[in-house]
């Protein structure tokens, strides 16, 4: 057990939890014996979700917590009362070397903002990002920020920029991640003056962590050619609830048009072009 | 002819014209022939496309120029050297009362200054703005602006709430269209000062124009409850993009898994699953 990857859970934050949790652990442990997890949450409950599973019993530890933070409550009011709450204690085993990784579903603000208080950022970062791995045609790109920062200076934008390709190598073996910044056009005047000025930065200062692509636009962002994305944490936020109510809109409407009817009048159609194409 | 709608066309504008224009008009007007349109471009080019169609030659003149405004040219010199242009002359015909409307498929960027420069704005409007018709659930949105103003103020937000309003008006018959306006969140504490302070405004003083219904995020664009959606040129471009490139990306991904083996065997299953529901 001493070379385990030791993963603190907040097994109480976010919706459905802990049943979700527990059950994603138990996904995990089937897959990989390498991790052993820490659960922070009410013992009581807890125990009574992993009593029957034998193979959660022998790979964790309940801490016991008794506050949970909920997800409509302030991020700040999150931060100021929640000391004795599972997300707080679990990133608190982060900081004090009980565990190598935090995870937790439950709400994101405060997430944030805890972990920036008890962890800090690293030396010369300022601010925290909030990164999502996005689909693309090759594989996933690493997009940031997504929200945790509204408004950005150049500085947010470069340090987004080396936080996300080092994400994205941790995530992917890739010696050079090709970075781009979202923006509304592909030419060197296009945007507004700080996307401008970190373009112009970027450009100048090779990076010896990434290869500077320039600009990306919104509908280039699924081709795969550039492996991270950087951009404020407004326009980030808006392009990724833009893209996922997108992606819904479009298979509620297909799955409307899904029935057996049309599928069949489809095969025979597709069949037919197929013998027309055949020699 | 008296009465009929006379309908500017910059024919020389865009890939592939003047054929996709002159196929436009022929859609048309199979359509509706209340419509007389004006063509803007080179004469010999247009009367060779034209003249084996009776209904076009019957329903449309051609104003012969000389000069194109091409897709690559920058706005800028578009502007200072395009008098002679098709668009500049459509879009001149218009200030002279000669038609009604104008319509181009060209270079978007010149569009919207030669307009400008010609047309000037309503008063007490500053900023002209690009908009769209975005499909929804159950019809279409107006969103602007999609990307002719980078940076927006207050003032420029609220105008394009009236203005997405009155074109939202014009198109449908809705005597309040919803106006919102796109943001990271629905809380009133959400987003930058410029769109927090746009809310403050509209909440206090109500439109006679429109209902001011708060934030919309990008996730429920599409869901059909706002007619209007207003945000800045660079949000809003980066949306209507990353819109585009995910249905491009489900619809490509959809193609490659549509074969007719696929196709066979999702008809299988779901009759199947269609004589297990039945009675």
């Amino acid at each position: 057990m001493e070379k385990k990857i030791k993963i603190a859970i907040d097994a109480m934050g976010g919706e459905n939890s802990p049943a979700k949790i527990i059950s994603g652990i138990d996904i995990s442990l089937k897959k990989n014996n390498e991790n052993y997890f820490l659960l922070f949450g009410d013992k009581d409950i807890l125990n009574k979700n992993i009593s029957n599973n034998k193979l959660i019993t022998s790979n964790s530890e309940i801490i016991d917590t008794k506050d949970v933070i909920l997800d409509k409550e302030s991020p700040l009011t999150a931060a100021k009362k929640g000391k004795e709450s599972s997300m707080w204690k679990a990133i608190e085993s982060l900081k004090n070397k009980k565990s190598d990784i935090t995870l937790s579903a439950g709400n994101t603000g405060a997430l944030l903002i805890i972990s920036r208080l008890i962890l800090s950022t690293i030396e010369g970062i300022s601010r925290p990002a909030l990164a999502a791995l996005w689909p693309n045609n090759k594989n996933m790109s690493v997009v940031l920020d997504l929200g945790a920062n509204i408004d950005c200076n150049e500085k947010n934008l470069i340090d987004f920029s080396s936080m996300g390709s080092a994400l994205f190598k941790s995530l992917f073996t890739n010696s050079n991640p090709k970075v781009a910044l979202l923006n509304v056009g592909l030419e060197e005047h296009k945007g507004n003056e700080i996307i401008k000025n970190t373009f112009s930065f970027l450009k100048k200062n090779n990076s010896s962590n990434f290869n500077f692509e320039g600009y990306i636009e919104g509908n280039n962002i699924m081709d795969g050619n550039i492996d991270v994305i950087v951009t404020d944490g407004f326009t980030g936020n808006i392009a990724l609830k833009t893209a996922e109510g997108t992606a819904n809109f479009i298979s509620t409407n297909f799955k409307k048009s899904l029935n057996p009817l049309s599928l069949l009048l489809s095969y025979y159609s597709l069949n037919k072009l197929k013998k027309k194409v055949r020699p």
